[in-house]
């Protein structure tokens, strides 16, 4: 890898309330010479809104920004990206691109990596993921002793679901959004809609927690969530 | 719940790096009254050793002692801790009680939870858990796109875990410890071994990440991990 070359940093920002930032991200937020993160096509960005008032606004900022519809955005975004802090790191200077929750807990950060690991000299610096502060925000330990967990998103179609939620003994179905009617539904049949609690806006001021079957589906984000524990006696046993 | 009584807070303190506790963790364990954490027989304990650079000395601290033998500990362990912490809340005190990772991923903090829950007042501070700090450590990927994770505990049998590893896109088989012989026959046994990449010490100086076929079995500590991409294509494609 040529010397001289800056580094990227993969930096987890958390799942939403600024103080769950750890020390290290902050360090590194405060030294990088160039920010980047994701971004609407218009509007502000939610990794940066974590971080906002650690900004001090003297570094350089490179917002990506993604067309709001539904499906996987279009590969050249990436390519753009990628080669706009190729750029900066050529130049030397370092790079910090903003990740919500964790960089490689369907971070769409692992697009960027994919384009430039290897060439590039790239640090990811884990944070908290939705995964722990959605169990935080519920109250309701995610595994324990022997358990297994299993983490699906909800955009598979409802067979290879159904196959997944019957072997778990816990599982996080994530990406709910536009998917709930389906994961209701499905959850229904297999017997499991009483045990699943949905969470949004997990450790933000707007926050909920709530049965899944009470969820009007029209108001459900993207990065909701549903708890579901397919196999656990009901309340944690003493022992 | 009675009025006057102290609030006890259930502290992610991170996988071992000190430097990624989180900031909420951080103000928390400074402000609290009294400040406990699990530890061995004899000897130090590791959640405390994550954050001693930030405790200054005045507050009280209470080690939650567990005998150094394998299997689940004494009930009685258990129970003596929920004791003594309730006596503190009881006298209007708060509480910190550490926990390395996150308190409700695999934490012996749900043992004390399972036990003051619903009596007392409970915050749970979700932390960087070993499971994204491990990806992180290994350069790899945890999750992208459609893909689902499998957390499968080493201390299942050998027939539980296949199944839940044939059905895995991705799994992370956690507490590998002396279970590795038995991890490493069965992933040869299923065409796995070879993609097996195993972490232990995550973030630490001790870190190590090393392909599982070429781990010296007795080195392995108990919270060690193997990363199994079950299903992913050789390499992230680009898209």
């Amino acid at each position: 890898m040529p010397a001289g070359r800056g580094r990227l940093y993969g930096l987890g920002v958390g799942p939403g309330d600024p103080e769950l930032l750890t020390l290290k991200a902050l360090r590194l937020l405060r030294e990088v010479q160039v920010i980047a993160y994701p971004a609407p096509e218009h509007g502000d960005s939610f990794a940066r809104a974590i971080v906002a008032s650690w900004i001090e606004g003297h570094q350089q900022e490179i917002a990506i920004r993604f067309p709001m519809r539904p499906g996987p955005p279009p590969v050249s975004i990436y390519d753009g990206a990628a080669a706009a802090l190729a750029a900066e790191l050529d130049r030397g200077r370092s790079v910090a691109l903003l990740c919500q929750g964790d960089p490689f807990f369907y971070g769409s950060f692992i697009n960027i990596f994919a384009r430039l690991a290897g060439r590039y000299r790239i640090e990811i610096v884990a944070g908290v993921s939705s995964l722990t502060a959605c169990a935080a925000a519920a109250g309701l330990p995610l595994v324990w002793r022997d358990e297994t967990l299993s983490v699906i998103p909800a955009t598979l179609d409802k067979d290879q679901i159904a196959a997944r939620l019957t072997a778990a003994d816990v599982a996080v179905i994530v990406k709910l959004g536009r998917h709930i009617e389906k994961i209701r539904r499905l959850l229904d049949r297999i017997g499991l809609l009483d045990s699943a609690i949905y969470v949004e806006h997990a450790t933000l001021p707007t926050q909920r927690v709530a049965p899944l079957a009470c969820i009007n589906p029209d108001d459900a984000p993207y990065f909701s969530m549903a708890l579901v524990h397919c196999r656990r006696a009901t309340g944690l046993q003493r022992g």
